[in-house]
């Protein structure tokens, strides 16, 4: 059933809100008095549109219905879940969850964006403090999958639990953090590093960019993966954690950062900083530089999703359940139109086309479709076999552009006990070209052994009548033909 | 000409700078009077080689020679740099350098790996100063680029772009610090993550793992690319940065972070990190952890890489020193050995092997990797030509498995001023067992008609001498066959 999400706030993390709920199949309802809402929100989920579906090489759920509200109440009726992204001032906040709270029932969960406020704050006065609750994304709310869940003692275990799940099918990492404490975890270490970075721009040790450069280069890749305490693990070395903190525990002592003191941010730091910052930076304007933040983001998670590794794993994780589930075939003399597909923009190479292993992977897919419907299943691959493809012939006929949606279609040509010989046409849905063609033997084996061997009774009752059905369809052309042999027509 | 690097200090950081000099093609003496030396060193280089050359398209230069020394004299006669990374306390610091000093010629320069001491300080006392400079690389040296180079004023101009030059020889980003300053810019940075960190451990408030946790699925993914400023200038938008400054200055005066004080260390802290880190980490050995971060490492530079953003922009300047100047004259009739490649846990099909369209996508990029070699570039293909794949024909011949290392080897089996006919063979580089091989055709195209057209007379002129070379080789069996086709061996 479709849900509704109620974002409060149409800022950047409003907007952000936004467009992870869209584009992960919900409906959102915005309200945000300010009049510039609509444009702001929309750059935010134009840039997700860009970036997020990049991630995965399964499709989104259908895209959600977007609705501009002019008042709150009008945004949070019927929601079923609603983000406060209001400005960080406790009083505007709890007059957000006054005016959400009369117009919702009992058990509608708030989320608060808040980066400072505790909850038991955010809480104080309000009619059901137990359904509020701090849930702080980290921009780009849409591609960075971390979100801190701060419940107080107020929260229920079922309501964190919720809130979890929630999450988690939004594509998000939930951190439930235990005990609330001011700015939660990751604003805490930023503002360290923050205020470290400002002496030393105020003290002309480092520009903003050089200190951008120590970290990008540096210890930022790190991180990306393994944040602190695993790297220093390693550095520990065979001597472990505790060699590490005895070595290194006393620089803390050492007068190393300005951290006692905070420096005055007068107009000339300021200045100064924003000066350094338009040197850095400046070439490139705030919409070039998040599509440039975003498709660095893009492909640093797919370089861990390869890897299933940190956040990578992650994403494997939901983009298996947004894999849909196969198509039905027929068992008459039609082809068996057994796959169908989007080509995403991860799928496009340096010419703007389809590049040309995602062919074999869609028909790679239809010939997995093929066999689950002659019966090869999870418990018949527990059982030790398997088809393995022995060969492919590809033919690229017409290019296959971003977003186009394409269909296989799948003949039998020829099979006996240990052999299934295929060919599948890939076709465009809207006006029909044949984009590519495949012809694929498979080989029945032995998976322990890799040797080829007759394919279960079973299988092969369910092929059977497949194979006779296709037997007197016409043999499509290049059946047969090898690799840069000419046309005879 | 051959140059020389003496690694004084042969811990992990003086192995990662042994493996760096002799990866890029340094002869390397490494001198340290621990036991252990040979072993330690010996590993840092086997994590180097397993990792290094995979950021790079194209071949590392030939290796030097490692040498191990029984004294610093042996070491560092003849050194054209001498790195010190021997452990930080001043009067070994300074004994090491008297002891260099006395053994090298004025001039010979000296790069301490020092994470806390200024210059001036390592300076005092020896009998040429101005030859010794901060050279302070981050761990693993091998992969990580940044290198924080800190002068003194009494080192001279030429000595500090001499260091520059020859640290980006090596593939790294030399940040020259113009100020010298207790623990340089990045550690200044990482104390005040560290010190806040032992905080919310020591408080409960969170454990490492968490706070790892919100590192690398937070902010982390951010500063791998960008750094802190330019990160936080798209935070403030379109209101710039002096706008984020005047809404995020204050929280600095409120009392979010506990850097006033400095946590003491006691037993029962220090307990209760090591056992957190055992519970997060502790299922994998020190040398497990070291791959799992090497290999996420290359995959997060190399995403970089194809973006030609952040480090990987410095890595493809960096490669484009690397790549063998022109192929014209074909020397001889050896296979291109094009592009190799690791079998990562995302390629794996649920048959437990590599899954089939992932062989396509190897062979793709050997393909491309070809095609650059012969002068397609983003020049070229900006003009508006390139060359498609028309068709592929791939055979199976074994079954390649998770982490194996797999290796290309490109035959060129004819071409004309259209057309371009290759064949891969893909190997495993353990045993040479062939894998897979792909035949495939390629045409060159107007990219704009999608129409087949001759290609360019430079590109021609590269391909020509490199199809004669290949001409009087043998041609592979699989070479004109189609699908099906019985063996008549």
């Amino acid at each position: 059933m479709k849900q509704t999400a109620a974002i409060i706030g149409g800022g950047v993390i409003g907007g952000g809100w936004a467009a992870r709920f869209l584009l992960n199949g919900w409906d959102v309802r915005v309200f945000d008095p300010h009049s510039d809402t609509e444009r702001r929100v929309g750059e935010v989920i134009d840039n997700a549109t860009n970036a997020l579906p990049r991630l995965y090489d399964a499709p989104m759920p259908k895209q959600g219905t977007l609705v501009f509200c002019d008042s709150l109440a009008e945004a949070v009726s019927h929601a079923d879940w609603v983000q406060e992204s209001v400005p960080e001032r406790l009083a505007t906040k709890h007059a957000a969850y006054r005016g959400i709270q009369e117009q919702t029932d009992a058990g509608t969960p708030i989320g608060s964006s808040t980066s400072g406020f505790k909850p038991s704050e955010l809480q104080d006065g309000a009619v059901r403090p137990q359904d509020i609750l701090v849930a702080h994304p980290f921009n780009p709310v849409y591609l960075l999958p971390l979100v801190e869940l701060v419940p107080s003692a107020r929260n229920t275990e079922a309501g964190i639990e919720m809130a979890k799940d929630l999450m988690r099918s939004l594509g998000m990492v939930p951190l439930h953090i235990r005990r609330e404490i001011d700015a939660h975890i990751a604003d805490r270490l930023l503002e360290a590093v923050w205020r470290e970075s400002l002496w030393l721009v105020r003290d002309d040790i480092a520009t903003t960019r050089e200190i951008d450069d120590v970290i990008r280069f540096g210890f930022g890749l790190r991180w990306a993966q393994m944040g602190l305490f695993e790297t220093y693990r390693i550095a520990g070395g065979e001597a472990g954690m505790k060699h590490f903190i005895g070595q290194f525990g006393p620089c803390l002592e050492w007068p190393w950062s300005r951290l006692t003191d905070v420096p005055e941010l007068t107009e000339a730091l300021i200045d100064k900083i924003a000066s350094q910052s338009d040197a850095q930076s400046g070439a490139l304007s705030i919409r070039e530089l998040e599509r440039l933040r975003d498709d660095n983001l893009v492909g640093l998670l797919r370089a861990l999703k390869d890897r299933d590794s940190a956040a990578g794993a992650h994403l494997n994780a939901h983009e298996s359940n947004l894999m849909p589930p196969v198509i039905g075939g027929a068992e008459n003399a039609e082809l068996l139109e057994l796959f169908d597909v989007q080509v995403l923009p991860s799928w496009i190479d340096y010419n703007g086309h389809m590049t040309e292993y995602r062919y074999l992977q869609v028909f790679a897919d239809a010939s997995d479709a093929l066999l689950r419907l002659i019966g090869i299943n999870q418990d018949y691959l527990a059982g030790g076999h398997s088809y393995y493809t022995a060969e492919s012939h590809i033919m690229h006929r017409s290019e296959a552009k971003l977003g186009e949606r394409l269909s296989t279609s799948t003949q039998i040509i020829d099979t006996d006990e240990k052999r299934l010989h295929v060919f599948h046409t890939l076709r465009a849905v809207l006006d029909g070209r044949v984009v590519a063609t495949a012809e694929q033997m498979m080989l029945h084996v032995d998976s322990a052994s890799g040797k080829v061997c007759a394919a279960g009774r079973t299988v092969l009752e369910r092929l059977g009548p497949l194979a006779s059905a296709h037997a007197d369809l016409p043999r499509p052309d290049p059946v047969g033909r090898f690799t840069g042999q000419r046309r005879t027509v």
